[in-house]
């Protein structure tokens, strides 16, 4: 096991990383930029060691800093958070090479995964549903019927060379594939100089639905069930739940065990997270993080396995604590990440909390890094806090999350926990009936009235 | 179910109840003394009621001026909590009388296990194993010496006009007791003009381990297995764990079996603990609360049921939520009672709480009732909050307690945290390995070190 572990970032999960280090026994290092030298995960480490100014590229993006703290404090493993360098293949091969143990995939998986093209050739060859499609150019109007036909309409038909929608066209029906279908082609042409076109399933309310698995990086795999994080504000997630209500048990276990056997052909090393759009009953892989996700909190709600230590394990070679048999799903999570930000015009809100309480009680769990006098510095995301909340029933947990609200107190400073008191409140939600593009709507409608 | 409930209580209860009424969507009533205006149980509550001066007997123990806030505020339930009124007979009664439901067993069962003769001998009637004795008055040396071979050394002698210790002879051999024999009933006669005596088994470093029940009031009830308060210091529970480190899975089972089944017999109706002390393999009753303990957290950790909702449940008629089949124990559960007390000299330690910061993270609960600011009045108990910790294992438990601990910021005042951090050191608590006169002794050696 290691002696010492650098935590090579900030905020919630510094500290989150922290905890872990600590349950295990092990000493902490953390680093930080000059506008964090008060922060909570530069107070409860070990050591800490400042490693540039407030930027971020000059400070937690500074692989040659963190490597000197590393050699500084004789660290011997990183553990990276999510975001910053977490998914930088060069990281982890520059912590390898000297002698220091990068605690996550190796960087073989971790470029692999990053690249999207080769993410989703890679996931359909490990047997990973994806998105149904002409898989290469369609080049008559013929072909693209008899592809439509193959795949189930609504298709999208896209530029081969495009982005950005441009040269996009959607349709429902053959008739409105044969009518988009030289209009595609020449927007193609006029956008990009070629006309080529492929074609794709289109999804038209899917929901987010990601699987946590985790590998020991020798051919043992598991997965820990879904998590649901179709509620999203411009692809941030807002809400996230476990399990997710959209399935039902056998649908958990199926995409789940197809997720872990994916992981164990591919020998993957610790924790990673892979993304679906999900919509009648069908998984439409996105992409895979190589990594812990910010919402994983609400995985260990379910199964009472801490998910830090099992990367901790992995990483020393120790291997994984449970096997898939040992693994249960108990109850209901939802977590609510609590930014500094105004709840209606989400404009930042940096600043000094001048009151700072946090709910307690049976089934809630704060992740947070900030406290009370705390000076929210302008120069990071504005995420505070995560509100977790776990019940025995999906009516349970949403009730204590009303309850947990009603308690939380941050003056000072806006944050987003209104958005949360009137989600809570919501029917839509109440049913869990909503999909990716519910909270762009609701806002809309929100703002408009 | 209720409408709207009086908690009928202060601090960290008053404010655990309060989160299941909400939960529940019932609406809450706070009362308060003069001293507690601004005490969090008030602040959070939907309305709230002065029902007098700072002295507990002018107000929370103040039969008709909580009655009266009932009739004031519409209240069609009242939760007592613990302690306060929550075991008197009478305020129960009362509160039937106005058409009020008191949350808690009937006023006949309060009275029965509150007179402890009364409850020893109705716990012995319903199978409940009691610490065996000589039952009456013993008259001779030979039916001393008969009665100490049946029960099994070491035996006591006590005089049957007794108390505090007078004319009481522990005997751990039969030329012991032969020896005491004369001196007892010597000691008897002098001290109280009567030489009778009786004796019982003498247990020399048994554990508390208490059972906690829950019954419908019509036949049906469940157990949710144990809890190890041996930790105590002047009687006060100080650390309890669940389960408990001494007992099997098959010993577990049997005494809560035993436990549930007098519960049925008796028609009890919600929460109760029979409280034993064990050794060797043996329990042996010592009294039943028939109300909520202040550890019931470690319960609903392990378990994931709400006590204080099925309280409520039951009180309103509905019943349990759940049936025995539906309870299993999951991991390890501590919960340390932390107190505004000097933790080297236990004197209280009332004041203004400059900083607050409770600990966060999984598997942490915080069930407290103060926040940064908070004046701690000087008239009440010095509980200012619990920290409720679970984990996989007793061992991961542990760590996690260790790292909570070190999290845990309260400044201002004096309080119990320094001593648990001590206890978490230990290596026989590390072990599991201590009795209900450990913590005295290990006081006691530090004092004097």
């Amino acid at each position: 096991m290691f002696s010492k572990i650098l935590i090579a970032n900030r905020g919630e999960i510094a500290l989150r990383v922290q905890r872990a280090c600590k349950e295990l026994g092990i000493a902490t290092v953390a680093v930080h930029s000059t506008a964090d030298a008060n922060a909570m995960h530069v107070r409860l480490a070990d050591e800490s060691v400042c490693i540039g100014p407030p930027s971020s590229r000059e400070s937690y993006l500074n692989i040659h800093q963190i490597v000197a703290a590393c050699e500084i404090t004789g660290a011997d493993a990183v553990h990276p958070g999510y975001g910053f360098l977490s998914e930088n293949a060069k990281f982890a091969e520059i912590l390898e090479a000297h002698g220091i143990t990068f605690i996550g995939p190796t960087s073989e998986h971790i470029r692999m995964m990053g690249d999207k093209i080769t993410a989703k050739t890679t996931a359909e060859s490990l047997g990973i549903p994806v998105v149904p499609g002409s898989g290469g150019a369609v080049d008559t109007e013929e072909d693209a019927v008899r592809t439509a036909e193959e795949i189930g309409y609504p298709v999208l038909i896209k530029a081969t060379a495009g982005g950005g929608g441009r040269g996009m066209k959607l349709a429902r029906t053959r008739d409105d594939l044969i009518e988009a279908w030289s209009t595609a082609r020449g927007e193609a042409a006029a956008a990009f100089g070629n006309d080529s076109v492929y074609m794709e399933k289109y999804l038209d309310k899917p929901r987010h639905i990601e699987v946590q698995v985790f590998g020991d990086g020798e051919g043992a795999a598991i997965h820990l069930g879904e998590r649901d994080c179709s509620l999203q504000r411009r692809h941030q997630k807002v809400w996230e739940e476990a399990n997710s209500p959209a399935l039902n048990v056998e649908q958990r276990l199926e995409i789940g065990e197809i997720c872990a056997e994916a992981m164990r052909k591919m020998k993957y090393r610790g924790a990673g997270t892979i993304e679906f759009l999900y919509e009648n009953g069908e998984f439409y892989f996105i992409e895979m993080n190589t990594r812990l996700q910010v919402e994983h909190p609400i995985t260990e709600a379910i199964t009472g396995i801490d998910l830090v230590h099992e990367q901790i394990r992995v990483a020393s070679g120790a291997g994984l604590s449970v096997s898939q048999k040992d693994i249960s799903f108990s109850g209901h999570a939802i977590e609510c990440r609590i930014n500094a930000e105004n709840a209606a015009t989400f404009r930042p809100s940096p600043g000094t909390i001048t009151h700072f309480h946090a709910p307690g009680g049976l089934g809630v769990r704060i992740d947070s890094g900030v406290y009370q006098g705390y000076k929210i510095p302008p120069y990071y995301d504005s995420l505070i806090g995560k509100l977790i909340v776990h019940g025995r029933t999906r009516v349970e947990c949403m009730m204590r999350l009303k309850r947990a609200l009603d308690e939380f107190v941050v003056d000072g400073i806006d944050t987003t926990l209104p958005l949360f008191q009137d989600l809570i409140a919501n029917q839509d939600i109440a049913n869990g009936d909503y999909d990716i593009h519910w909270l762009e709507h609701y806002l809309e409608n929100k703002a408009n009235s």
